[in-house]
């Protein structure tokens, strides 16, 4: 069981013991050297009985012999051995500890079952077990570099960095010193046999000196521990942002229903993520900038983000890339553009992106007052001011401080957080940290590319923390079975949900099948009604385009071709509805995630959902806010908009009807649990602001 | 007139004059103080007429006052001065002026008017000018730093670098610099007046130095001279990497056919460049390292990628980044993979991208070998080796010295291009290079992803240089008139172009119309002939789902209702063809750009193009290979795979017809010239190997 108090021991020990140390070990050399290298010699000891010393120290045959408490221990002794190391760390005191050795489920069955055992073991010690595979952790603040890394850094920051991968943790720690982005923490999490990233996010968002995350991994263990960490830190106005591998290894899901074919991992995943304010990435440099603006930014006020700059290519560029990243570059207000023009009267219109143009080289309070006014403009959340900045660390004066000064004036005036921005990627080092330093320049970005794709990820995370979450809202259905249900019976269900259907009638003979098409008044639809008939098409159980005067006849043809071809099947007569011209469809299901539990999916039917998979996932509860926000997302969106000579959809009736499917499932899988698999409705005909379901299908999952 | 000589003479001057040379100019006192450090101080004369010193050196009061052939002005005066100034430089034999000054189109109608003079008075006094409103140029390789920029670049490298803007200029020079892309030139070139961006190419293209090109452009200047200079690159296997800005810019076009709409400027602009063999990019980035890239390997023989790492996590992270790109990671050959399981046994299956893992520490051969064993795949096409790389430049030896000597001992042995690549982008300075020149590595790349799209575009640029170039196929069609055709017209120019059209009888009476119905053998549609008639079914002319039998009657009914409405109207009898079941539509179009010419349009009908925008762009001559590929790229390509219950499209019936709509038009602008606006064919109906033309219209472009 890991627990706020037993991650504190594994970031906050004391006393440390490296079990297995060794001079030929890197691991060994490189842990000892960072721990001594930051002071905690004489609190840190070599376990290894069979050597008398390494690294230059005496060792010790076992953590009890040191015969002092220790806090943490670093686990390098093979696989078979770890498990008496954590016996005598627990011994010696020891609530946390590190394993390193490799070995485990990484290899196999075998292994797998052997990390089992092992993460078994430390519960039952009460030890914080990180691992195994891993490379160790650094809490920067409280200055404890308790990793096989070289380098570590030591100067804190705002940004906590996770990474299940240590092979990759020191490029991406290199990466942010070299970004100038100051990390709190380097964690690496390995197979996650017991401390798991949720854990570890969880108590970050309660240390001050942590702003945001930044998060490298392949796979999300422990989902429900994660999900209730990352909503906890997008409350508190910590982002957390994911680098999570795998978009391409879209795996297709074994699913019945056509819905959950369309489902596949990645997207669950990216679905999930969004909805618990998780910003996700595609590279590390991305990663850890991103997070790097969110640290000094914290949430934005307004999505809007102002640009400043003195070079007109730059301001295409970053046009650019906004409209690719989805990044809202606003026009500015008239007060704003009026200041603007006052100051500058050569400009003509000012727009943003703003070029300030090489008057800025003589005059640099352009720079100033420019950003000072789209700074305080009441549609932007951010400014990014780009212009040069050295980055060769080779001891010459900046000829451009006066610029920096300039900028760092205007970010004092602006309403909102200014960054500066380099027109491409380069160093940030202790020279140019300096110049903007003394500038008053509180943060950086390097290159365009970066500053806008992270920028506008924030302004989209920001605007997301300020809906409300969907609340759960039951309905009260009929009891069914978890077994097939008629058509009739779905209905029944839909309806009971407060979802629109196309109305119909349940005859039983002849003559009321003759009422109902007459009632209609067109062309209708017989269906036979059967719990035990599947595909009522197949044994001519199903007829379409039939007129008024026609019913009567086919509904005798109807039951009779049926009781001809499934003589056991009990009928139960007709459903007879009207015909519907062709209109806008929707498909909408619900199905199970093993991980995240139920997620409902909406996509247009035909070309678009079969051709360019245009499908948009969210978690229940999704209420009608969601939905809306979920249309709005789909690919084909335009598609409700009127075109084509189709009427203009009612996106609140679709919403309505979509959010009442959902709660339809959750309701089904109140009454029946795992045993509910999935419903689909397809199609949900959509013709102005009439929308009705045509057809319903619950599936369930049964052990057989 | 601008020739390879004048060019020539920009490029390659031995002697200078600034005239306008200041103290309190900036641009006079960079360009002075970086000819001075090239050692070209006593070739380089300051001229202003009202100083007798600057920067300390004596001034001469005009060019022709130095008594020497001066080879290159700079001119740094005033617009109004400038004609002046050109006149001097002519009289003392100067072949070529770089001109400084601002005040010129930039800044509108007069501005422009004052440039066109200038432009026309250069050609007349035989000057090649470079600008107005530019900084210079620098031809590394030849020591010549004729720029106002600071700290030219002076190590000759093989990428020339040329930027429309000045201002972002020097942020580029500084990227390559820091990301080790050597440059050959610097070349700014402002408003291009007179010396464009395609001579330039075309120049440098002959220039053994360089090897790629990098160009930085909001708009192309003399679309004509840029396409051939394009293609010369191309076919010499030098690379063109363009970052053009105004994607976002997609002012619709004011064209009276629907196709026209469709085609926005910026996507002629996409598929001009890709046509061209030139490799667009979106940030300063990814043009300069792809560009690096490319001078690195030429062209690629294969367009696989072979990825090898030490990180399993950036192979994952590659693996998503390439299918974002469309790069190719092809599985390894069963050779490949047997060579690397017996060299490494416990990797089990050996996949692509290749996780040698943390074993390569202990043995550094396992890069070589594996190295060698991908790059000589038979679908590889060149390597990405991720390794680290130190940055800091802090003259500590590295560590991983082995590693890159293991690495550049693999590339020695793969029969393909080998690139470094480091984890997350970082700058490449002087140490780094010693590091990688000492282990024989030649080329590195910062960052995966720069690095995975980079290498996917220079594989896609070489495969695509391998294609043959279409080339135009005349067809015979009847002189027709250039104003409005009637639709048997129309039908009539399609079948001389060899495209299918749905078959049709032109009757002219009741009994014909019958006649031709019932050979039909189903529902007809009847269409009024007549060149007069636009919207024919306003007007009752036209009449759908006629059943043979009433066929004679409708004729009479169509030709009455047309000549009551319409009683000036000739009337020339009536179309008959049969009604066709809904199939997958296709909407071909060709309209004329004003800078590139006739551009063929292929897009789905209905959905796809209205919502989603999905059409495709190729200039004429496009023949059917180029159709193919079309097709192909199209978003909704798989509706002609056969989805929803539609059989496959015939691919190869498709790209004859529209190609014979390529050449048709080609056949109408051979006829008409510019008063050939646009042929479109709206649908070309596809039905598995039926395709054939439903409707066509031709537009006239009249002075009128």
């Amino acid at each position: 069981m890991v627990t706020p108090a037993s991650v504190d021991a594994l970031l906050n020990p004391r006393t440390f013991a490296l079990i297995g140390a060794s001079d030929k070990s890197t691991f060994s050399t490189l842990l000892h050297q960072n721990l001594v290298a930051a002071g905690h010699e004489e609190h840190t000891f070599l376990v290894n009985p069979r050597r008398t010393e390494v690294h230059g120290r005496t060792t010790y045959p076992s953590c009890v012999a040191v015969g002092r408490t220790i806090d943490l221990v670093h686990v390098m002794v093979p696989a078979a051995a770890a498990a008496d190391a954590l016996r005598d760390a627990a011994a010696a005191g020891a609530r946390a500890a590190v394993v390193l050795s490799s070995g485990w489920s990484e290899t196999g069955p075998e292994g797998r079952a052997r990390q089992d055992e092992l993460a078994a073991l430390a519960g039952e010690l009460g030890i914080a077990m990180l691992g195994p595979n891993v490379l160790g952790l650094v809490n920067v603040a409280a200055g404890i570099p308790a990793m096989a890394l070289s380098d570590p850094p030591t100067e804190p920051g705002p940004v906590a960095l996770i990474s299940q991968s240590g092979a990759s943790c020191g490029a991406m720690k290199e990466f942010a010193a070299m970004a100038g982005v100051g990390l709190s923490h380097v964690l690496t999490v390995g197979n996650e046999a017991m401390v798991t990233v949720g854990h570890l996010v969880d108590a970050l968002v309660d240390d001050p000196q942590v702003r945001a995350l930044a998060i490298f991994m392949e796979s999300i263990k422990q989902p429900e521990v994660f999900a209730a960490a990352a909503r906890r830190a997008a409350d508190a106005g910590k982002a957390v942002v994911v680098l999570k591998a795998g978009r391409s290894e879209l795996a297709a899901r074994a699913a019945a229903s056509h819905t959950g074919a369309l489902v596949g991992d990645d997207r669950v995943v990216d679905a999930m993520l969004a909805d618990l304010g998780v910003v996700r990435v595609d590279t590390v440099e991305e990663m850890l900038v991103t997070a790097g603006i969110a640290a000094h930014t914290g949430p934005l006020a307004r999505a809007g983000i102002g640009v400043v700059s003195i070079s007109g290519g730059a301001c295409d560029i970053v046009a650019d890339l906004a409209e690719a990243v989805g990044g809202e570059l606003p026009e500015l207000s008239a007060a704003t553009t009026a200041a603007l023009q006052e100051r500058m009267p050569d400009f003509g219109h000012a727009h943003n992106p703003l070029d300030i143009t090489g008057a800025a080289i003589i005059d640099p309070t352009l720079w100033t007052d420019s950003i000072a006014a789209v700074g305080t403009d009441p549609s932007v959340g951010a400014v990014l001011a780009i212009n040069s900045l050295p980055w060769r660390e080779d001891g010459r004066p900046f000829y451009g401080q006066k610029y920096v000064d300039a900028i760092g004036a205007g970010a004092a005036q602006a309403g909102v957080p200014v960054l500066y921005v380099t027109q491409t990627s380069q160093p940030v080092g202790p020279q140019t940290r300096e110049v903007l330093r003394s500038g008053g320049v509180g943060h950086v970005v390097p290159g365009l590319r970066l500053a806008v794709d992270g920028v506008a990820r924030i302004a989209a995370w920001s605007a997301r923390r300020e809906l409300p979450r969907p609340e759960a809202t039951a309905v009260a259905i009929p009891a069914v079975a978890a077994e097939p249900l008629s058509e009739a019976a779905a209905r029944d269900l839909l309806v009971a949900a407060g979802v629109p259907v196309v109305p119909s009638w349940h005859v039983r003979s002849a003559d009321e099948a003759a009422k109902a098409a007459a009632e209609c008044g067109s062309a209708v639809a017989l269906k036979i009604v059967s719990p035990d008939i599947g595909h009522k098409s197949d044994i001519g159980g199903v007829r379409l385009g039939v007129e008024p005067g026609a019913a009567a006849a086919t509904y005798d043809e109807v039951v009779a071709a049926c009781a001809a071809a499934r003589p056991d099947a009990r009928l139960d007569g007709v459903l007879v509805s009207p015909m519907r011209a062709p209109a806008t469809e929707l498909l909408v299901g619900v199905t199970r995630d093993p991980d995240w539990g139920l997620l409902l999916a909406v996509g247009f039917g035909g070309v678009l959902v079969e051709v360019l998979d245009d499908v948009v996932l969210a978690p229940l509860p999704a209420d009608e806010a969601t939905v809306l926000r979920m249309l709005a997302r789909l690919r084909g969106t335009a598609l409700l908009d009127g075109v084509r000579g189709r009427p203009t959809a009612d996106r609140e009736a679709v919403a309505a009807a979509v959010a009442g499917i959902g709660r339809l499932a959750a309701a089904l899988a109140e009454q029946h649990g795992d045993a509910f698999d999935a419903l689909e409705v397809n199609p949900l005909r959509v013709d102005g602001t009439a929308v009705e379901a045509l057809d319903a299908l619950v599936t369930w999952r049964h052990d057989d």
